[in-house]
């Protein structure tokens, strides 16, 4: 279920994208928060680290992990301005984080051209029998415009 | 189908793997090879680098963009000691490897303690409806000594 901080941190997100945006990143923003404080944000960095593992979840869980120097980030929420893809969702998985918030949907971004796979976090959820709190389609709209954003500028997928 | 260079390369694997086990670091290596020519090895970086996102076969794909400078790898093969988790896996595609060659199974990995989402590669390749080659329970018996190595030492799994 979504919270009224919800709102704040998943404009945390979006802003962190949108500096990616205009640093010519892909469309992705992060936040993670633990006990109502953020503990990091990241934009995606495939392009600007030729790393293709650089997307905006593994980045802001790899930066958490070294801020509060701990692989277990047990208790804490990820905003994800787009539905994290499978290795993003695995990773959130190993971390321990406890509930994801996304935006935008997996789908979408392959409207988009980005060469997704195409598994929901529901249904890999359901499969791996896991109890992660999920709130899809928050703020959806105000994610899908940074697509649009993107595209405008000549972004191209991956 | 497994080839004849495959035993050479799964090699390369295990041996960085070893070098991983006797550096404090859990059983798992990789190496990604294209050509004929290995492109990089790396063994997991979990504890090292606190991030619990550095697994064998992210850190080798990061190390091959960085070194080939290019986020795709197509027509490459990536072998490791353990089957690629689902964070690997998609890492995998997203880097458009061609085949993995794996030794021992998540499943294995999950006897020995680790927290794995048991989602088997050849099921998400069905579940994604994708083409990638894979060559299951290569060398098997060799990577699972190597947790009994890493079990012996006193290693403890995340």
């Amino acid at each position: 279920m979504a919270t009224s901080t919800d709102k704040v941190f998943m404009e945390g997100a979006l802003t962190i994208c949108r500096q990616g945006i205009e640093a010519g990143q892909t469309p992705f923003g992060a936040c993670i928060t633990r006990n109502g404080t953020i503990l990091t944000t990241a934009h995606n960095n495939v392009r600007n680290e030729t790393d293709i593992t650089a997307h905006a979840e593994v980045c802001a869980i790899r930066k958490a992990c070294r801020t509060v120097g701990d692989i277990d980030l047990s208790g804490a929420t990820i905003y994800s301005t787009t539905e994290p893809c499978p290795m993003c969702f695995a990773a959130i998985h190993w971390a321990r984080i406890a509930k994801i918030v996304y935006g935008a949907r997996i789908a979408d971004a392959a409207q988009y051209g980005f060469n997704e796979l195409l598994l929901a976090n529901r249904q890999l959820r359901e499969l791996a029998g896991l109890s992660i709190e999920i709130v899809p389609d928050f703020m959806r709209d105000k994610a899908l415009a940074l697509f649009e954003d993107w595209q405008t500028l000549g972004g191209k997928p991956y």
